[in-house]
């Protein structure tokens, strides 16, 4: 099967007015169903049979575009986004006006703490609250033993195995055990110190490696063998085994990254009430509405009775402050039965260990390529330490692999293993880094095996078409032009040397390396709501569920507002909190999605009002000439918004400002438009960059200087320029940080964390962070993009990491693929070259 | 003219579909057109009439019902509507979880205390702040001859003479002078006694009689003589001076009434602050999103940029709590200026003599009635306080002057006199008890002239066609119900005598009374918006800006969202605050409006919703049905919703939850429904009511004792029993108080105020108060309703003071219309009798 050709012969299914129903299953079962790959049917017999295939096709039920078509491409020139605008909340940022989920105080608050369990793994066989209870202050403490009857069953979703209020086994170190409620924060400490409980310590798994050894520790009964948590069925595309025969060349690889913590600089805090039997919930949650819908489900409420707020300003996020643990359900529950609000803050230590990480990772991958330098085949295994109790799997890894090369002949294989260390979760990027950072150093490696140059073998292999084993095309893909628009920013031409040719000072070598991305970040996706309310003085306020957690979220919300509606950017409001109670679900700020997400709610509801204000103007322009004696003739496509005012195409000084046809709808009333956008699956939407970076190694210390950093990112349209560039600008900054500096480390004998702080974690500091990353946009508009966008929130932190290894080994000629790339793994990497 | 002529010749113009969309002006102008007032016209030609008369006919934009039908009087059964709830606030007022303004505080705030004129008149000649400033804390003063520039020129609107933010001429006892802000309450109050003010004291005028004789002090200029705000243009109805002449009795009064303040509980405060160069103002205030448009023309920012908050938890409004003073912009300025929250709490006094009240009456009314009892002849002529700078006109007060009864000929008067008393402004009814106590009292002493009993000459009077001078009807007006089921329920007909003639104990004489009512609130108007968000697991949150005062408004939005969506009312959630950043703008809770304001939003919102939700379900049942094999052929009219499932109207076993109609419109994504309703000038929409006591009056002490009272209003439909209940309790517990006990009184020589404060002004409490008053609903419901609705809020304390002075009269023989009906004013009448 040729690649080439069964993406053709899917270009019939295409045109989206038919094909922008389907949802990815059925896209990949019509893939793979012969009859249908090879079938040239024709519109309309496509319609007629799809349909009886698939039952009724859900029409495009936004309420601007179907999705059928993107009326926001077609836009001829842009007033407000392009232009960079500062963060709408940067002012409360910076002042220390804007308020933090800690600095909210209420009267009369209880305050909890968390006796958490001092072993990776062990049973809880009893608890002695007595002196706990006897200190003055404690409110109530609440544990397996006494908790209520209706909420023995209750449990967090989102893990392989029930995760109950209180479990009987704990399985992390910092597994809940109790939690106390009182007067002080003070007192709650002190009294989780006076909790006796009685432990049964049992074996625990600490290093995921060792899980999947024979007589590794039976964890829980599953349908593995208890320590591996899930073996993913193995992605095979032709014939790999053959393909590496055929190969001219072979390189393979060990690829490995430490656990990483997103370590945002704000704790998780918050505090929550009841008030008329409904439960509101202030925390730092970056989904105000999946936290709601979570705890409601645990709760056995309707979601309609939990209100949840975030405080607009999260400390950062960068994949944590999601997913409420079991702890903020404790909290509720104290609440309730105190009939007290409850405030809790973790201390750093907690967020540390009881939240989630992102995987330590091994890697295998081998990659086969013939004289010309052509990819013929792959295989890469990953293994990934899931921690104790996490649902994230192996394959969502997969994409860049799966994608950003034509490679004919492909194996990905993936096993989760199920440790008692920390759960694993989203950390920036998820998994997907684990892919580019294999993929990458193996297609350096590769280059240097058959003589070609990284940027050479790079474009020679890419591919631009679409997903190969599916159809689903790209959208004007920008891939080619962020590697040449990265080469020719960083002189790649005149710079590239071979391996450890270039000594610049005495034991200090100069290294040039770059690496390619393709992920699935940033296309949006369901739900995708809004509303914009424009008043009676014509100005806006934007009503989005969308969380800023720091990348300009909001001021983009606001843009796209101010952009379809016509109105001056200054006149458009928007509010920092996110609060379920006045606010549709958008979605977890996650994924780079809420440009494609937040941002399309945005602008069909601003569609929405537009086309209220259009007819609005019509009848004013209408009462207006007869008012004059005149009779005109109005439609809505005659007239135009601009800068605030409603003024006919062919004569734009014929014109009424906004707010007269705000009055025109309904008299005194504003106008409120309302959006819900439906996604069609029809693109593969990735994200794709190319990153190249310089840096110097010093071979009689290991460290390793990064000289300069050029990223390059198809982010398919520039909408506020300004914070794209911060948000490139501080996911290479992390990249580099995994690369050289970052790791959580646990005791291996006992399990205890070792680096459960911000010290020891070491992240890079502002002192430790390149100056010097410049950005650049290729600006790819995407048909399935809101005005052609593509977020790419995530998608930098990924590609730093193969390009310093790529840049190192070009320094000095030996590989280092295990992160982080620290300075004693460089001189025993010296030593043993 | 024949009045009952006039309105069946406009009974053409009643077809809503091509009458709707005229405005009252059009209305009235129309009206007074001899040649339409005579036309036979016939639609469509009247179509083209109006049209080219008026311009350009406004569609009905209403997401709903243009107003040209009331889909909501479809609706067979209800389900939620008509049973009495709980208020949805209400666990949080009575368990004190519910916080008021007074209870949010916000780090390094600062606390401002207001320097108030103590003269009634005076020009502000000089201010020394220097040992208020060298006081240790006083961050800032602000005062006019220090207010920066760019806000010397900004005013608040609402007077009948610019109301800068620190004016030359003080004009009020109250008046600003100059603002402190500083670190704490106790320094700001320390630092206003510190400030030295060099005043000319001008001579004033207090009490509003004086103001319009010879000589008065001339206050300011305008086009009468600087006391007189305003005399109205009289309304006159055939000729009256001839019909009195004709009438075979001619009965007079002058009734009056002190001023009354709204008093509630809770007292003005809040904390505003500026944040991302915005303006977030968290505040008592009734109607969040009309103080913002006015905070935000005060300070000439975007309405977009200033946001208000309400608590959600007001204690009480009645009329206040509304029309932000300049001691919000002098809290806002120094915000500005010192970049730190500034709070502001009233004092008791500072609430009662620098807000509003409603205005001190003088009205001489005269009544002329026929043999039989017809009315023939009527004149009021009402002369009112308007205190310091209120717009206040008197034809407000009229229109149940105009409609009640049928009067072919009519004169009405009205003096407003600007005074230097406190400002006028709306307190519950707002003027329209004027009309009521004068023109009911009248209506008795016309009965007992001649000779007929009180119910009698109502029912044969009664007016229950139209406005006689429109033409626009009333639609299914209750009022002969409220007054035969008021007399029946209290035993008119067996417990009525003459005047005077029960003495039940010695010195104990027991009396009857009623009184009719019409007014023209609670009909609603716009702005009238909502939103609806209907959650992906089917259960929905309402938003609404409909401010909660106590009335249980949002009670009732979440009872609307619910029966129209047919989605458990236990479902429906709504929060309490009212937030601009949120919610859009559904008008002020005053007028009795939010049912039939907020009410028809929601209700609109709900219909976009389910509208969605049939369609959903449309693609759902025919999926499955495909599934199945089967085709099927679905439109949402054969679907119907209730009880949170969406089903086949011929077969209600074939079902599917809401949840998976939500599904179906766009994967995981909440419905959003908005509505923004149009409200048809059609319908002359009146508030009804007749109540009936009865009293028994100590002739030795002056007490009055009121032992029963039955109060019927035709509220359209009864939405909450419940609430509608406790509002119909509460007003005429009000109205007794104003009767009885209520007024402000300020010193006649120096202008200060003397009862300005609980204890003083003697407003009924608990202990007063009648346990007995029984409400009863007339259920005549209205076209222009939502769910044919009419609010209640306010009529019922009108009705109480003409019922109860009726039954004083009937009790002793001998006429008070001098409100508070006092036991020395009962003295002293039976002493002059």
């Amino acid at each position: 099967m040729s690649t080439k050709g069964h993406v053709d012969v899917w270009r019939v299914l295409l045109k989206p007015d038919y094909a922008a129903h389907l949802t990815d299953g059925q896209w990949r079962e019509l893939a793979n169903d012969p009859d249908w790959r090879e079938a040239e049917v024709e519109f309309p017999q496509l319609m007629d049979e799809l349909y009886a295939r698939f039952g009724s096709k859900v029409p495009g039920y936004g309420t601007g575009s179907s999705g059928a078509a993107n009326p926001s491409l077609a836009v001829d020139e842009l007033s407000v986004l392009g232009k960079g605008h500062r963060h709408v909340q940067g002012m409360g940022v910076v002042t220390g006006v804007g308020k933090y989920a800690v600095n909210l105080t209420v009267s009369d608050m209880l305050y909890m703490k968390t006796l958490r369990s001092p072993h990776p793994r062990a049973l809880v066989k009893a608890i002695d609250t007595s002196k706990a209870e006897a200190l003055r202050g404690v409110a109530m403490i609440l544990h397996r033993f006494n908790l209520p009857e209706e909420y023995q069953d209750s449990r967090l979703e989102g893990g392989p195995k029930p995760r109950f209020l209180f479990d009987e086994e704990v399985t992390q170190v910092g597994a809940p055990v109790a939690a106390v409620a009182a007067e002080s924060e003070h007192i709650a400490d002190e009294a989780i110190h006076l909790i006796e409980v009685e432990y049964e310590v049992l074996p625990a798994v600490t290093n995921f490696l060792d899980g999947i050894k024979p007589g590794a520790p039976k964890l829980w009964d599953n349908e593995y063998d208890g320590t591996i948590l899930d073996i993913s069925e193995p992605l095979v595309r032709g014939d790999p085994d053959a393909g590496m025969k055929e190969a001219g060349a072979v390189v393979d690889a060990i690829s490995t990254r430490s656990t990483e913590q997103n370590a945002p600089l704000e704790l998780t805090s918050g505090i929550c009430w009841w008030e008329n039997e409904r439960l509101t919930w202030y925390w730092t949650a970056r989904h105000a509405h999946g936290e709601r819908d979570r705890m409601a489900r645990a709760l056995k409420l309707p979601s309609s009775r939990v209100r949840v707020i975030q405080t607009g300003y999260l400390g950062g996020s960068y994949g944590s402050h999601r997913n409420g643990d079991v702890s903020e359900v404790h909290a509720a529950i104290l609440a309730k039965l105190t009939g007290k609000p409850v405030r809790a803050t973790a201390t750093r230590s907690e967020d540390f260990i009881t939240r989630t990480v992102r995987a330590a990772v091994h890697t295998e991958g081998k990659l086969g390529v013939n004289r010309e330098g052509a990819f013929v085949a792959a295989t890469y295994k990953l293994i990934s330490d899931t921690g104790a109790g996490s649902s994230n799997r192996s394959p969502g890894a997969w994409i860049g692999l799966e994608t950003l090369y034509n490679i004919p002949n492909l194996r990905l294989e993936g096993i989760g293993v199920y440790t008692n260390n920390v759960r694993s979760g989203s950390y920036r990027c998820v998994s997907h880094p684990y892919a580019t950072l294999a993929q990458e150093t193996l297609v350096d490696k590769a280059a240097y095996a058959v003589g070609m140059n990284p940027l050479e073998i790079r474009l020679k292999n890419v591919n631009e078409v679409g997903h190969p084993d599916t159809g689903k095309p790209y959208s004007n893909p920008g891939i080619r032009d962020c590697l040449t628009q990265a080469a020719e920013r960083i002189g790649w031409e005149t710079k590239w040397h071979p391996a450890g040719a270039k000594e610049v000072r005495p034991g200090v070598f100069h290294g040039i390396g770059m690496a390619a991305h393709a992920c699935s970040h940033g296309a949006g996706g369901h739900p995708s709501t809004g509303v914009v309310i424009v008043n009676p003085d014509g100005t806006v306020n934007v009503v989005s569920g969308a969380a800023e957690v720091g990348g300009g979220q909001r001021t983009v919300m606001a843009m796209i507002a101010a952009e379809t509606l016509g109105i001056p950017y200054e006149q458009v409001g928007i509010a920092p909190e996110i609060d379920t109670d006045y606010t549709s679900d958008t979605g977890v700020t996650a994924g780079s999605r809420q440009t494609n997400s937040g941002g399309w709610g945005v602008y069909e509801a601003a569609l929405d009002a537009r086309r209220q204000l259009l007819e609005g103007a019509v009848q004013k322009f209408t009462a207006d000439a007869r008012k004059d004696g005149r009779t005109i003739e109005v439609t809505p496509e005659a007239l135009d918004i601009r800068d605030g005012f409603v003024f006919f195409k062919d004569d734009p000084e014929t014109k009424i400002p906004v707010a007269d046809a705000v009055e025109a709808v309904v008299p005194r009333t504003p106008v409120i438009g309302r959006g819900a956008h439906f996604h069609p699956p029809t693109w593969e939407r990735l994200a794709f960059a190319a990153h190249a970076a310089e840096v110097e190694v010093d071979t009689v210390t290991g460290s390793v200087s990064v000289l300069r950093y050029v990223a390059a990112h198809d982010v398919g349209r520039a909408m506020n320029p300004l914070g794209l560039e911060q948000q490139i600008q501080g996911g290479v900054t992390m990249g580099i940080s995994a690369a050289l500096s970052e790791g959580l480390v646990n005791d291996k004998a006992t399990g205890l964390p070792l680096t459960d702080n911000i010290l020891e974690y070491k992240a890079l500091t502002i002192k430790d962070a390149p100056r010097n990353v410049e950005a650049i946009f290729v600006e790819h508009a995407k048909e399935y993009g809101v005005f052609g966008a593509h977020g790419i929130g995530e998608p930098p932190i990924a590609v730093a990491p193969p390009t310093i290894a790529n840049a190192i080994y070009n320094a000095i000629g030996v590989w280092i693929t295990s992160l982080p790339i620290t300075r004693d793994k460089i001189l025993a990497a010296l030593e043993a070259a």
